[in-house]
């Protein structure tokens, strides 16, 4: 394991193609991209209707101990988003409003951690969103080393540094950096054949009808009394 | 089993008596029918302070299948709740903004699903109550067929279809069809005599001495220090 | 185990001591007493925004049976926090709407409950806060007892009758009576400390530079790439 | 709810139904009757290797009483099960050495219980067996009435008094007491098919190939590289 | 927190006191203590058929370290059992073979552990008992001060240094040091008591009638159809 | 994502170092590749006592749908293990008996499946090893595809085609198929140092002395009382 590594500069995407993927939201860019890359639905937002889209910045850490949170911190741009996973499963909270301050003063979007968060009012004060496992105001020390910008299996999905993170209510989402404008355009040609449908939809058509499912609903035999 | 079975016609209770028991909400009416029909308290709320009550239209459904959504949708009445049992533990998002739209066209109230959402920001400003299992942005095919309108053990309570469902913050609870007018007689009784309890309770009196409870406590062995 | 014993009188730590706690919030009080008495993050408060402190006047109930709670609330004096730990572990709503009137009408400031609560829209329009393990309209009955003002473990912390319980949007914490107003003054100095760090941090400047870690950092072997 | 209800005299299945059921084994019964009735998998069996098959004796109990078991004791027949679901969900040890030395002199074959079980050394030394939510040494009072012999809801599934639970190293169904002869022929059936397939898979023939897949596999889309 | 402090010298207390008490077992002590002491049943033997008893040795670990284990091993003496609890939930496996090697050289008689554990074969193999939240192979690191024999909350029940630990496959429970011997006799008056109420059981007397509970049935109120 | 997909040939590691790996066993070999590769300790064997080593041929697979595993069985060659991740979290049976016995015919050495498994009291009688996540009988549908032998993150890890799998009592890791040679050697040399370390701990010696840590823990603060 290559602990102790940190990477300082890291490839990104687009920063339109970023954005676009956050204005579509974790569902549309999960389908789009052909049902993939989502995170473990146990990461939860710490406030409702935040939506962020972002460059991974990525942190594997010790459990209990957020040393390379620091470390993080100085490799962050404007429009990055960091994602911490821990080396072994813990709830602690290695992030609260101190860190958040830094961050933002960076140019940081908000945190996707594998493990707990603290000083979540405050957080919710200085619009700084954090998708976490839990909350809990444990703290951290700062004895082991971890490390920065190498590729991560976060709450069940492969991020690599400079993949796009898109996350809301919903939950969160990774897009491979090099296939991010590929799947804007496919989550946005999603979104226009959705407007559609809800207009027909609100109408009163039936899916049935939309999709032209009473045949294959035949097929596979159901039965109506 | 019977998956594959759609039954077009069910019974309902009447609407004045649905409605009632929505505005007694779910713990009054479960204590009123004998703590009975309680869904499991892991079903929780999308979002806050949503009160329902409606006729279940209910629907088993394979994991991660969410085609029997829409043949549901098709039966529903104004009024109604969809009720959704998955055959086997399933947390994937079956059910999100459109099917919404297409169930709000039709009349319905809201639904109970023992699985996952998504959209959930979406239907929070639609003001379509979700309570489920989770919020989860996985999305589902439409591959094997399910039931609609059999009896389903949803969360740990047997649900028949149009048995009343009622849901709040405090969680969902089943009121079987039949019994439904007398279960509301007992709930608006109960909702007066708390009405009385919390003036006396607001005034300083306890409840060791309003419900007698000092020698009962003494008859037991109660010891002061 | 001392089942049935009420312990009538305790002490209880000065009110400017206790305000001041509640004043820090839970995890500056946490890092503030050595990162001790913090109870299980499992416990989540019922809406956000609330904080408090108050001493714990406590509970030991048999599960799905809340009698005790009544003895307790007669021990309630004006800033007190009620904690309920149920001798094994139970989900069951013990707390309503009717006992949040009582509790409040002598001055009682939260409930922290290692157990289920109920009546939550109307416990939110009331401004009783409660810390809880779940949400659950099920309802207890009156048939054993328990123990009032005896020490309690409660979601993996130790709480004496009498100790300072701190709650807020992070969690809940215990403060030892006997420790409070050291540990009140700790917190402060922690949080004066913290007001120029966040200030250094929002100007830019880095936590590896303001903690001096790049040297314990390089002493410990960390690679840059 | 029915609490303080006991139904003495239930219609139980035949014998020779009831025992073939219990060869077959759960997974096979499961399929046999369309994938109904399986209980949740949450309940596991004390100690490997029993195979047990029986007429339901139900107990529906309060949280941490187990005064029911004693009134459900009187009412056991040789080749009975008891199962126990909690009014809520409860993890105490409702049963030990005690009550399966009763139970066994009654002909009882085995407890099904949503809660927990204690003496299970005990119990393996008898060789009574047991399928449990967890195992924990704690106690339970016998203060609070329940009812027995009335359909609950366990750990998922509707049983009702006499239907015939299967219960092996696979989990626990229920087969409802009017199918029972029914559901022993297709499993037999299933059975036989089985033992064919085995030995043409054992000899190396492949599931592809004698279920026929290839055809359906292509038409779905299957790409090989 | 007293993290860094490590006291050398314990009170025990009597050997045939804890040989005594580990003879009568989990369910027996915590029941002869008025359900007093019982450790979460979440802690679980890694091999069954294990029944100990021993002196505490506890151990407050910070989360992955496990630095303290080797402080606490120079400690022990003959009859004692390690207790670690960690400062905030952990799953890593802080013990293995080499450990148990070391302890059991020391006399030490198992181990109790509110995290994870490995090498389980090898510990099965060398005899060593554990009871533990989870099996993982994920190594600790020794980087951080703990405490040892200082009183911990350990899987939600208070244990000082020197209490008496009974665990077998029924659970773990803790014995206060100066109860010990009352305890013991409590525990074997009750199973002199169990023995006779075993035979009578067995020879088919029922629990309704050794107990006398039919009255108290039909006072509750107790309905038979 | 890359439904459907079903690579045939894939590249392998030297069957003498998958044989030393699964020698080693886990423990050993996570240490020896710096603790990388652990999969998720939720994953259980179904009988205690298997030490495999195979290499993975990996599964994708809808919920509740085990079409795939067919197609996967083709492909194995002796030596192989079956690695199989569903789409989104499921816990249904995807495999028993029948498919054990094909997998066997084809040389397979066991399977991890991050789902549910059943006909566990035959597998262990077959002596064909999982490591599941659960025990279920709930069987699966044929209906959606999947795909074999591409990159799965299961249970947390990332597993390639080909990447060697060891797996015994503390679990399961993935060793990647280039490092596999010098991982083995790595638990070789770990496993001799082990055997020296073990027999001074035997011998009485402490670990605070064999590993230096007197001088550190000093330094770090410890205070002996």
């Amino acid at each position: 394991m290559t602990l102790g590594r940190v990477v300082r500069n890291i490839e990104r995407a687009q920063a339109e193609v970023i954005d676009g993927l956050g204005q579509c939201g974790v569902s549309t860019v999960h389908e789009a991209q052909g049902r993939e890359g989502l995170l473990s639905s146990t990461l939860r937002p710490i406030y409702p209707g935040a939506r962020i889209a972002g460059s991974a910045v990525t942190i594997f850490a010790p459990p209990g101990d957020n040393w390379m949170l620091h470390v993080a911190i100085e490799l962050l741009r404007t429009g990055d988003v960091l994602v911490l996973q821990p080396t072994s499963p813990c709830e602690d909270g290695y992030f609260g409003d101190l860190l958040a301050t830094s961050a933002m003063a960076r140019g940081c979007r908000g945190l996707v951690i594998n493990a707990g968060v603290r000083d979540v009012r405050e957080l919710g004060e200085m619009g700084f969103p954090v998708w976490s496992k839990t909350i809990c105001a444990q703290g951290t020390v700062k004895a082991t080393l971890g490390s920065v910008n190498v590729p991560v299996v976060c709450a069940g999905a492969m991020v690599e540094p400079g993949d796009v993170i898109v996350a809301d209510d919903d939950g969160v989402c990774v897009v491979k950096r090099a296939d991010a404008a590929e799947v804007l355009a496919a989550a946005q040609e999603r979104e226009r054949n959705e407007t559609t449908k809800r207009a027909r939809l609100q109408a009163g058509e039936l899916g049935l009808d939309i999709y032209r499912m009473r045949e294959t609903l035949a097929a596979a035999g159901i039965r109506y009394e």
